[in-house]
C-alpha cells in the first residue's frame, strides 16, 4: 500500500531546481507552509479552481490530460489578470493511490507547469471522491492588472485564438452532433488540453494595452456579461465576427445557428476576452503576433447597459444562450 | 434554485472593510484572481488543506463547527510557521446548495477569520461530494520562519496547551471508551473547534525564540518525527510530562497507558510542538503567558537519530503508536 508520504515523495516532490530557475520558492513541499518571495512593488494574484469528477471531467478521463487541464484552467485565470505565474498548491482527494493514474496525472501537470516556470510548492493529499483543487499564484503590478471592472465605453472587444471547438467536442461526446473520428480528436484537444494565454495576458498588462479582461470558461456571452456588469457598461457583439475553431468552421459550414451558438456561448475555450481603446489596435495586433496568438476584434463597449448581438450585417440577432452555472440550469 | 453566483454573493461576499482593517486585499472576490499586497521584505507563507466528508469529519457534522475547523487547521499551519494571517481562498464542492448549511458554515468560518483578521479573498464553488479546500496566506520574514529542519541537538522540546482531549472525544464517539455526556461535550470542543496557536507562533518567530516548529495534527510522536527527520537529529520525549487535556486528565486517572497513548499520539490537537535553546526558557514562558497559552517542556533534541520515549522516572517506554496516514493504515 502506498502511504500518503510515499505518494507525495514519489509523484510530486521533484529535485530542487537551480536558483536562477527558481528565485521565488524559498521553501517548498515538506513544511507546514511553503514560503514564496515576491518582487518588490508587485502584488500576488491568486486564484483557486476545484475540479470534480463527473462535473468538470468524465469518469475515467485520461490522467495526463487531466493533470494538464487542472493547472491550465488556473493559469488561464492568471492570464486574464495579466499576471506572471509564480507557483501553485495542489490538494488532491483520490479514491485510491493508483500508481498509473498518479504517474500520468503528475506528468501532465508538470509538463505544463515547466512550460510556464510555475512551481508546485505545497498541498495536501487525502482519500475521497476524486477532487482536484489547485490554487495558483502570480505576480502583477497592482496598477497593471487586467480587472473585470475596467472596461470603458468606446473600447473595442477582442478575443484571443478561436472559439467553439471545445463545445463541439463535448457535443460529439454527448451525441448531440455526429463528428468523424479525426474531427472529434482535433476538437477534443481543445476541450481536454486547453492553452492558457499567459504570454498574451502579460503583454497586454505590461504594455498597458488593455483595460478589462476575463478568460472564457463558461461561454463568451456569459463571461463578457461579467465585465459589463462590473464595469457598469453595455456592448454590441458581432457574432459573425467571432473566430470559430478550425473544426467548427469546417463542420458548421452551412449551419450558421450552430456556429453562432458554439462561438458565442460554448464554454471551455479558455481564450481571453479583453477590451481596449481603439488607439491600441496596432499594438494589440503586434502583441498577438509576438506571442503567436491570433487576436480578433469582435465588438464594441457602449455606455448603454446590456449585451446586444448582431450578425455580420449589423442586424440584431436573437440567440438562445445559457452560460454554465454549477448550481443552476447548466449549459 | 440557488445559482452559483447567488450562493457566493449571499453567503461569502461581505461588504468591503475599511482600509485600516484590510490593508492587504487589493482586489477580492469577483475577478479572475484576487490581488494581495505584501509588506516589503516579508515572504508569503502558503498552506492548503482539503477536508473530505467521512474522512476528516463525520457526515452530518454541524456546519458552523465545520466552518470553524476548516479554517482553523489552515491557520494552525501558519502558526507553526510563525506567520501572520493575511487571507484565504475557499473552494467548496457541495452535494446541494442548502441554505441552512451555507449560513452555518459561513458563520463559523467568518467568526474565526475575523478573530485573526484573515480575509476570504476568492475561491470556487461547485456541485460534488462535500469537499472543503482552503488555501491560507500569511506573512513572515524569511529568516524568522519556524521551519521543520531547524531543530538542533541540545534544544528543549516544548508543547503548547494540552494534548489528548480531541482523541478522547473521538474514542467516545466511536464507542472505544465510555464517557459521561458532559465529558464528551467538553472533550468534543477540542475535536470540533480547535484553537490555532497563531499568537504564540508569531511571538516565537518574531522574537527568534524557537528553532523548529510543527503543528500537531496527526499525533505528537509522528509530527515530532517530521522535525527529527528533516533536521537530521533525534530526541528523548518524557511521555509523562506531556500536558493532558483536562477531560483526559480526569478520566484517565489510573489508566496511565491510555493517557500516554492519547497525549503522545492522539492527533487532532492542533497544538504547537517546537524546539528552542535552553537559554530561551524564560522568554518562552513569558511569550506563553503574554498570549494566554500554556507552554510545557517535554523533552530534549539529541544528535543520535530516533525518538526515545521515557516515563517520568526516565525509564524507557514502549508505546504502540501510529500516526494518521490517509492512504496507509490509519490511526
Amino acid at each position: 500500500m502506498l502511504s500518503e508520504f510515499d505518494l507525495i515523495k514519489q509523484y510530486f516532490v521533484r529535485p530542487a531546481r537551480p536558483a536562477p530557475l527558481s528565485p521565488r520558492a524559498q521553501l517548498g513541499i515538506g513544511d507546514d507552509c511553503a514560503l514564496l518571495g515576491i518582487t518588490p512593488g508587485q502584488s500576488f494574484a491568486i486564484s483557486s479552481d476545484m475540479l470534480v469528477e463527473g462535473r468538470h471531467f468524465f469518469a475515467g478521463e485520461d490522467p495526463r490530460r487531466l493533470g494538464h487541464k487542472s493547472l491550465a484552467v488556473n493559469l488561464s485565470d492568471l492570464a486574464a489578470m495579466g499576471a506572471r505565474p509564480a507557483g501553485f498548491t495542489l490538494a488532491l482527494a483520490l479514491p485510491a493511490a493508483d500508481r498509473d493514474w498518479l504517474a500520468g496525472f503528475s506528468a501532465g501537470l508538470f509538463a505544463l507547469a515547466d512550460e510556464h516556470d510555475c512551481e508546485l510548492i505545497g498541498g495536501d493529499t487525502t482519500r475521497g471522491p476524486l477532487n482536484i483543487c489547485i490554487t495558483v499564484f502570480g505576480e502583477v503590478a497592482p496598477g497593471q492588472a487586467l480587472r473585470r471592472d475596467a472596461a470603458r465605453p468606446g473600447d473595442d472587444i477582442w478575443i484571443s485564438g478561436t472559439l467553439g471547438d471545445a463545445r463541439l467536442a463535448l457535443a460529439g461526446i454527448r451525441g448531440e452532433v455526429a463528428l468523424q473520428e479525426d474531427a472529434q480528436q482535433l476538437a477534443g484537444a481543445r476541450l481536454h488540453l486547453p492553452t492558457p494565454r499567459v504570454a498574451l495576458g502579460r503583454l497586454l498588462a505590461e504594455g498597458a494595452l488593455a483595460h478589462a479582461a476575463i478568460d472564457i470558461s463558461d461561454g463568451l456571452a456569459g463571461d463578457l456579461g461579467h465585465i459589463l456588469e462590473r464595469s457598469g457598461v453595455g456592448a454590441t457583439l458581432d457574432v459573425d465576427a467571432l473566430p470559430a475553431g478550425p473544426v467548427l468552421a469546417t463542420c458548421a459550414s452551412g449551419h450558421a445557428a450552430l456556429r453562432r451558438a458554439y462561438t458565442a456561448a460554448g464554454g471551455d475555450d479558455y481564450e481571453l476576452c479583453f477590451t481596449a481603446a481603439p488607439a491600441r489596435r496596432g499594438a494589440i495586433e503586434a502583441a498577438g503576433a509576438a506571442c503567436g496568438t491570433p487576436v480578433t476584434r469582435v465588438g464594441r463597449i457602449e455606455a448603454a447597459p446590456g449585451l446586444r448581438l448582431t450578425d455580420g450585417q449589423g442586424q440584431p440577432l436573437e440567440l438562445r444562450l445559457a452560460g454554465f452555472d454549477h448550481f443552476g440550469g447548466g449549459q
